[in-house]
């Protein structure tokens, strides 16, 4: 009787706990400018032979035809890790060198969820839009990222976190990034794309990740 | 088993109480005129820090190239909160002088939910539609709007309540018009969209809106 | 208690059998080629007065205006049965001779699932796009099949498994390639689409199908 009642509460507060609504940031980058960015601080290196890059996107950059850069991953001399939106609408991968492109559906002012993943040993490459993934090409099979850099959202870096042009730079809204240092099943992503939040990256973890915001982002809290 | 007998009867016409579809009035501005609009009687001042409006509008007019009036709030001296489809296909929200303008998908024949949220605390600014958030884009923080003006819908008065022009008019249907001084979240809005009718808003509730016509405006009352 | 034990056990047991996802293979063309194909290696002869065929297929080739080979069975001197995008953006099936074409959605860097129906008796020919059919066309009353021939994916053979035009060949993906000798009802393949696994092909069934790669061709192993 005493453990019925126990298990009944315990029960009760787990249903209590989970109707809470959770709470996610999100990085408003308002305007053009060659200033503005946010770092993310990585949970360990990003010493990878595969990787699982997810985030939000809104932006009403792709009318135009102008770059709109992703994510930038860069070392002391290197780009070792970019994602760009191509002035010709293509979306291009870039690990250190030559990219990859593909043909996807344009980004806009609501969220799209982007996912990408890429392994070292077929060189396999992949979008994941809104759940769907791209066709895979084949993209430096044996390459490997290296460590040692820093990862930044909103500009593109020409050399070590400077040289910012802000005809490259990304306006709208980012949120809910998250990296891993393997490659996600086509079905986990669909999971987190109509919202599971398993399992976190291990590399960035938007739950708990630090952002260092520089110039003008804003970061919004909203119910999920 | 008397007791029993009245418990199922009293559930049947629970049920069928709950059968009647509610009803619901929608305005059909069926031309292009410079004198028709309807007059919205607010439930309290429209002294403003913040806002949600929604509304569901369907209008064939965004096949042209002309502005077409969504919402005007007119004081004595100023367009205070004025809501367009602008001739380049944008949506531009204006509160009292520059507006601040969206990339969203056109409006045509059927029912678009589209709703506007603003806060002047950081004076994030975003359209929904359908449900679907665009990016928020800053827009005069610390800003209030007036109290003392009147809401019309289907002319945008240049002076208080006259000079309208026919060519900026609406042509087409509007309904379920409601206003809160308050921002939703996303998920409310998204509820709102898909029929859930609550909160009701404080500023205009559609359910018990006193509406003035004039002119060519027809009052259809529909279930739902 | 015994029992409840093993219960319990049977239970777990029963659950972890059900996470086990299935696997199934798919071929990634990643380049342009004039030697890369796969030849499909049939249960029994394609002697056939009617037939389905179905495929997953996704490539960014659509967005151009070239001709793509989707899939060829050709005999000694004949191509027995060909399905092919043309260069206009419409889709051909040819059985020995002129073809008949439908204008069907294009397709993406996203899986399509494409199926094809003939039946020689009225010579009713249509398909079917995520589950959602053509309209029929009258093509071929009376005509049969051949037996003796190959089935290969990616390339189209001039001549007998030769002459292969690089600018007809495949590139992107294509999985779960199923041939039945009979036409399967719309709803089996609207139920095909969404994913049940039955019936299982009689000519060609993808689970067990002998594959024979040749040339840059990978084969992917991916859960479902």
């Amino acid at each position: 009787m005493g453990l019925l009642a126990t298990l009944l509460i315990f029960g009760v507060s787990l249903s209590l706990a989970s109707a809470e609504r959770p709470m996610r940031r999100s990085l408003v980058f308002p305007m053009e400018t060659d200033n503005s960015y946010v770092e993310l601080v990585p949970q360990k290196d990003l010493d990878m032979g595969a990787f699982t890059l997810c985030m939000r996107v809104a932006t009403e950059l792709a009318e135009g035809n102008r770059e709109i850069i992703l994510f930038a991953y860069r070392t002391l001399y290197h780009d070792e890790l970019n994602v760009w939106r191509e002035a010709d609408g293509r979306y291009g991968l870039y690990l250190s060198g030559d990219g990859v492109l593909f043909h996807l559906p344009e980004l806009n002012t609501f969220q799209t969820h982007l996912c990408l993943t890429w392994d070292s040993k077929l060189g396999m490459a992949a979008f994941h839009v809104d759940g769907k993934r791209s066709i895979r090409k084949v993209y430096k099979p044996g390459h490997k990222v290296q460590k040692g850099g820093k990862v930044i959202l909103g500009q593109d870096p020409d050399s070590f976190l400077k040289d910012f042009d802000s005809k490259q730079s990304f306006i709208g809204e980012i949120t809910d990034v998250n990296m891993w240092d393997y490659v996600l099943s086509d079905a986990m992503i669909e999971a987190l794309h109509v919202g599971k939040r398993m399992p976190r990256g291990n590399i960035f973890d938007w739950e708990t990740i630090e952002l260092i915001v520089n110039g003008n982002v804003k970061v919004i809290t909203e119910e999920l």
